[in-house]
């Protein structure tokens, strides 16, 4: 654990830095603004895309430039030149291609270890999560995400465990170690009725000076003089677009960019400043199901929340902004023909996701009315054969995908395999792949940003421009 | 045309381009050892990985670790922090999704044009190509590639017609303009019992002060002071690792870093400088057959052309390298799984292409002995089921994919199925993709290098670099 570890004495170590690593001299896009190289991070936002492969972070920008009239927000950040880029190897201890709890332990705990642990070594050893070695140098410390806030992501930054499936001790060690923010889904591991050991934790947070939100509304009642547990939905949130469809879940449901701004709020005024994890889960989940158009609108999703987290790392000038994703996921891109573009902007009539659709397609339906309840929902006119085809799932016929988050064995691979000849999007697997990560970093401590990184690496570096001593 | 033309004026032109371009304040990775702001590029070296999606360069790299021992020449320099890095947004005119011609038009002519032409505009007009442009300032020009010399990426540094397949004009195109170097595949173009007209280009260049090379051996004629034609099969020169088992192809055939090697030195004393495209040409043509071995060995065989270019490039110092793709093509990925370590390991034993592999299986072939023609070539044990699939295309059962370089039908798509589940390597399709490409820059000129760019603005940066008025 000796590696990187230095003194906190200003000036010198930065010099110190210098001359363990000769060729951090990597300068920082915008030197006019960041002019960052003795500067403290006093505040790091960690932005996750979950399974964004690069072909979701150029889909998402060309669906914004050509559907929204605008860049999006990270890819703007690289026009304005105001952000340093790299790439990241990802692998795991057991694999090329990671999980995302070995690919958070890896930034979170400074090691590689096997898929699907949590910041314990292949032989048992605990290592102390990066969140944690921030909460006791003084700092506050939260993560937002929109999935279960017990999910592999932010866990990899705040517990150490075996398996990242015991989610209901991960909200139990999240009360232990006592984060100052949590907000996103997973009410199953809360609510005492859905707990296996009847165990309120809501009631448990309540006792220790947390404010708990489970809607939107609650959110008006956060206090800067208490933590604060947000738990809005049963599992993960909603898709995106799902939600725009519903006024109720529009009402109920936060955005990740809202979360973002909360959270922020509630930590900004700590002396010592703070640690926030911002995750937009369901960009992984939605490649797992290989949706475009939910794919693309979680990632926008995303975006939104990095305009809110530079707008404020851009005011308060002491905020490092980690901008980047755990892994590729399913590598979807936009297929040469002659019809790609009109397709590409065929997406933007999708009003619902594909697990929206396939969830509401009935059993026995027929296949004029799936045909019709597909018009209405993506503007997409099957042809007989393929209505028969999705047709089939449901009078049992045919048996859908296995998978992590398609209980139901719905027929989602079919699906995208339809949909690709009206959207031309295609997609290698529904499942992880080897993709080295774009990273992007803004602010003080983006001096240390090196071109191609390792995983762990990103742990010393956040370590470093914080000036915490890695000693615990 | 008037964009970004300037005066020659040394430091007043550097000026004047930070005033025109306030952000490009982009600082080289490197400023110890590149120091380039106020330099001009005398020379320039482009090199193109056609069809290059992300995952093939990572896999490439990923490979080059876990068998070669080292990291790939690319990702070296990332690591050694001596490049800049972007991406590109590589749109054509008439698609979201180009073709090489338009891509290398783009950079070549300044201007988005139609997928197919090459530097002429959608309503007809000729841009006057950059290698000409340089060429008339006096320096030499030259392009070496591993497939037709004539095809569309050199072709769009160096001619303007409308369509990229009349390559029998290109070859009488370059003569005209008389361009120094020009090494590759393509005897079909040149040979007089081959062309349509019965022209033999080769005495028509040996005529005007050429030597003419159409085997290995024949490089050892070179002379400085004559210009040189390499010719060196009847269209693409073969994969690299169905070279490599044979003998008489390994004698006859350069590798693209031979050709590199002879090009610099045809061209580096010249007084005035020179300018040299460099393309790994059959990168794209194994991704169009979803072949990740083909793939990765044309990838490595590009990477040993960087370390030419770049050992060239830091001893030379005035010369700027940019390494980059024209467009994504499959943006293949290796996926989640037990596997997928072993999976990926398995490559190392696949030594001949799918397209030796599937033009040596003989019409009517039994089954076992396809089974033992595939476990002799890629070590991989088809079942019973795969094998009747493959042995199917050759029966008459069932007829295999169309596409751009297939016109035997060969099953490219049926045969990288059956490979997915041995080595876990997806694929999303046998085209070219969306895909923003990646970028980097070394030397004099890379300052002038932003972190996302249109594919246009390449033309005026290199332009700009070498300090070159845009006036003709
Ligand atoms: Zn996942
Ligand atoms: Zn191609």
């Amino acid at each position: 654990m000796k590696r990187r570890s230095f003194f906190k004495l200003g000036s010198l170590a930065a010099l110190g830095s210098t001359i363990l690593n000769p060729i951090e001299s990597f300068a920082s896009a915008n030197e006019t603004t960041i002019n960052a190289t003795n500067k403290k991070a006093k505040n790091i936002i960690f932005m996750v895309s979950d399974g964004m492969s690069t072909g979701t972070l150029n889909l998402a920008n060309i669906y914004s430039n050509r559907i929204l009239g605008k860049s999006s927000n990270w890819l703007q950040l690289y026009l304005d030149n105001k952000v340093s880029r790299g790439l990241m190897d990802m692998a795991s201890a057991s694999s090329i291609v990671t999980d995302s709890a070995a690919a958070s332990s890896s930034w979170g705990g400074g090691f590689r270890i096997n898929n699907g642990s949590l910041n314990v070594s292949p032989s048992g050893e605990e290592h102390l999560p990066i969140w944690q070695k921030f909460k006791l140098k003084g700092k506050k410390a939260g993560c937002v995400t929109t999935v279960p806030v017990t999910h592999a992501t932010p866990a990899g930054f705040t517990v150490s465990l075996k398996s990242r499936n015991d989610q209901s001790v991960i909200s139990e060690e999240y009360l232990r170690i006592g984060y100052d923010v949590l907000m996103g889904g997973g009410q199953q591991y809360f609510a005492a009725e859905h707990r296996k050991d009847k165990k309120d934790m809501y009631v448990a947070f309540e006792k220790q000076n947390y404010v708990v939100a489970k809607s939107k509304s609650d959110l008006k009642n956060t206090d800067k003089s208490k933590k604060l547990l947000g738990v809005f939905d049963f599992d993960a949130l909603p898709y995106q677009i799902d939600r725009k469809q519903s006024t109720e879940l529009t009402n109920t449901i936060p955005t990740l960019a809202e979360m973002t701004e909360i959270a922020i709020n509630q930590m900004k005024d700590h002396k010592e400043g703070f640690v926030l994890q911002v995750e937009s889960g369901k960009v992984d989940w939605a490649a797992h199901a290989n949706d475009i158009s939910a794919l693309i609108h979680e990632q926008l999703q995303f975006d939104d929340a990095i305009a809110v987290a530079m707008k404020f790392a851009e005011q308060d000038g002491n905020t490092l902004v980690v901008i980047t994703t755990d892994h590729g996921n399913a590598n979807p891109g936009l297929i040469y023909g002659k019809f790609a573009n009109d397709h590409f902007d065929s997406l933007s009539k999708y009003n619902h996701t594909n697990e929206y659709i396939l969830n509401n397609i009935k059993n026995n339906q027929s296949e004029s009315q799936i045909k019709e309840f597909i018009k209405s929902t993506i503007n997409v006119e099957l042809d007989d054969e393929d209505a028969k085809t999705i047709a089939s799932y449901y009078n049992g016929l045919k048996k859908g995908d296995d998978g992590l988050y398609n209980y139901k064995h719905l027929p989602f691979k079919a699906f995208a395999e339809i949909q690709k000849k009206h959207n031309s999007v295609g997609w290698i697997s529904m499942d992880h792949s080897a993709d080295y990560v774009e990273v992007a970093m803004f602010g003080p401590g983006n001096h240390l940003h090196k071109p191609f990184m390792k995983n762990t690496d990103m742990h010393y570096l956040l370590l470093e421009a914080a000036e915490v001593e890695n000693k615990f």
